[in-house]
């Protein structure tokens, strides 16, 4: 039997540094653990427009079709901010969510106990924190018609459409619920049911598949309630449930509460393939990173760990991404920082390659 | 000449708890500071609804377009929360904001000395935060059609649609500026134009208008990182000017960071009257707050400071706004508080109208 093939699409800005760092963590599987990829590397983003004028090659698409998983880095960067929309380096990343039809984003916001100090919030409201954000990812006003800047008698108006069919809601809800049923049984959604349709639409589906899951507790929350929760009181969640517009906001700012930016992976995954693996793109939570690109100074763990989830989700080796996820706790724990994570006293400040070597030493 | 008008409009929950203490404050400025005003008082919301069977009557509108200013409490409550979307209590809210044409909703996120304590944020991130959010009220994915629920194939879909013309953004990036004008002369602007046309739009217009304000310095954030940088920075912040969802979002999560939500009020205006006044709405930002009505444990400040900003924004009066913004921030320092504010050391706790008291003894 052949070897589960990644292909790693590094991306732009640090996103290459930090893959760097992952394929030496995936060699190591090969020759430690007898787990052996046939990995491949292809262009994404601002580097794809740079090789051949579009931000994803066709060829690299259906390559991403083909593979049991993709990892990617990150894409954008100011060199590309006036590009032309249809061009810009996000336009790949959303071509291939939209192709690979990856419905279910996994976004955990957790607070590793060594950096609960990193939180702009107080400590005891983050520490131990561990949300996982469900975002829908394929659909709503990220990829609606009509949408576009048309000419509107003197002027022009900028249009872009909110909308969900019922089947796409509720592939995202239920992967929600399933996931809430293998953690803590407790399932937050939230929308705009009281300004918008899609909102109700969304709620009264989130609620029908709830009968499939009556274990679970299933609460409804408007999203700006949401924005203010995760901001007051974070615990309060455990899987949270949200479409692809107020996913992309309110994991972000979750993300951030846990003061741990540099390590949040994601998962994006959608339904099963042939070989009965789910379709799977895994994903640094952070971005290009432009201020920092080039110095060493990026932290890989992020990445890392996207390729933990991948493990996890992709090749059911749970035990192996839980021996990953240890590798970087213990390393976080003997006081090894990249520089984003500065500050505290008795730290160590490495570069990226030296986390790298860091995470493992500790494998 | 005949007084200025107002237009009371308690609403729901504790709506009319607050608003009355309010009423209290008002008659005070008729008495004392011989600042009298035509005060009537109608119903909006799940008030209105049980009236009349609309969240807001025909008359009731027409009242406001004829008075000086509106003051609203609040609406919605989870009596209403099975109602057809047409009339639900936010309904009546809508449609003030819309035919009132209040393009410019603003909200300060402000963070009172004495209260420093109650932010979620390390002290030192939040202490003497002031940020004033500019949000587009009239337009966008609020009011967008086509909108609705509708049948396709064998399912159905929920629409809505985010559109801005060219006037709608021109007008509330203005307003914006302004204020930056008179501020720090820092204006940050937030949508999604990585992913939206409608965000590419926003941003163009709002670069143009910045060439009638060459001395502010403006700066562009997607939405997503505007989200994060509130959590991690916020006093990076001056104004901050988006859409209306987008505004919906980020201002509660800037309201939730001050730890001050029963303090913040809130300005929506339009485009001046015949009279040179803008039409103007004033109203708390906080919710209508079912679990506590009826308990007068309500804050009544930020309803408060919102007849605070009417005295600025719609009758010039603002060295009676400073008085009273004056009156309630040494309320605050005596150390009296509503039941929100408790878990401090040596504070008096007081009931919704002891606090309107105390506000008016320091009048
Ligand atoms: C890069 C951008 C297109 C993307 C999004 O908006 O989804 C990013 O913010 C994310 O959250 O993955
Ligand atoms: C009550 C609701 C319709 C309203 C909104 O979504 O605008 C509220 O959340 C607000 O921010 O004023």
């Amino acid at each position: 039997m052949s070897n589960p093939s990644i292909l790693i699409l590094p991306g732009d800005g640090i996103g290459p540094e930090v893959m760097a760092q992952v394929t030496r963590i995936i060699d190591w599987y090969g020759e430690k653990r007898d787990l052996a990829f046939d990995v491949s590397t292809d262009l994404v983003g601002g580097a794809a427009y740079d090789a051949h004028g579009v931000p994803l090659h066709d060829d690299t698409m259906a390559k991403a079709m083909e593979v049991d998983a993709v990892l990617l880095g990150a894409v954008g960067g100011p060199k590309y901010d006036d590009l032309d929309f249809s061009v810009k380096p996000e336009r790949g990343l959303l071509r291939l969510r939209k192709e690979m039809d990856l419905f279910s984003n996994l976004r955990p916001a957790q607070c590793f106990d060594a950096l609960a100090d990193f939180s702009s919030l107080k400590k005891e409201l983050v520490a131990g924190l561990d949300i996982m954000i469900v975002r829908e990812l394929t659909s709503g006003v990220y990829f609606g018609e009509p949408r576009g800047i048309f000419n509107e008698g003197n002027e022009r108006v900028g249009i872009n459409t909110q909308r969900y069919t019922e089947s796409e809601i509720e592939r995202a809800a239920r992967s929600a619920f399933e996931l809430a049923m293998v953690r803590n049984k407790k399932l937050c959604s939230m929308e705009k049911a009281n300004v918008m349709e899609s909102g109700i639409l969304w709620r009264e589906v989130v609620t029908r598949v709830h009968a499939d899951y009556p274990e679970v507790e299933l609460s409804h929350m408007y999203a700006d309630n949401g924005a203010m929760q995760l901001v007051r009181a974070p615990k309060q969640f455990d899987v949270i449930v949200t479409d692809n517009l107020f996913g992309d906001i309110l994991s972000d700012c979750a993300a951030m509460l846990t003061g741990s930016l540099g390590m949040l992976p994601s998962a994006s995954l959608g339904a099963p393939m042939d070989n009965g693996r789910p379709r799977a793109m895994y994903e640094p939570v952070h971005g290009s990173a432009p201020d920092i690109t080039g110095q060493a100074k990026a932290n890989p763990i992020a990445c890392i760990l996207s390729f933990a989830m991948a493990l996890r989700y992709s090749f059911a080796e749970g035990a192996e991404a839980d021996r990953l996820e240890a590798a970087v706790e213990s390393v976080l724990a003997d006081g090894v920082r990249t520089a984003d994570l500065l500050g505290e006293e008795g730290v160590t400040p490495v570069s990226t390659s030296e986390m790298g070597d860091a995470v493992l030493a500790a494998l």
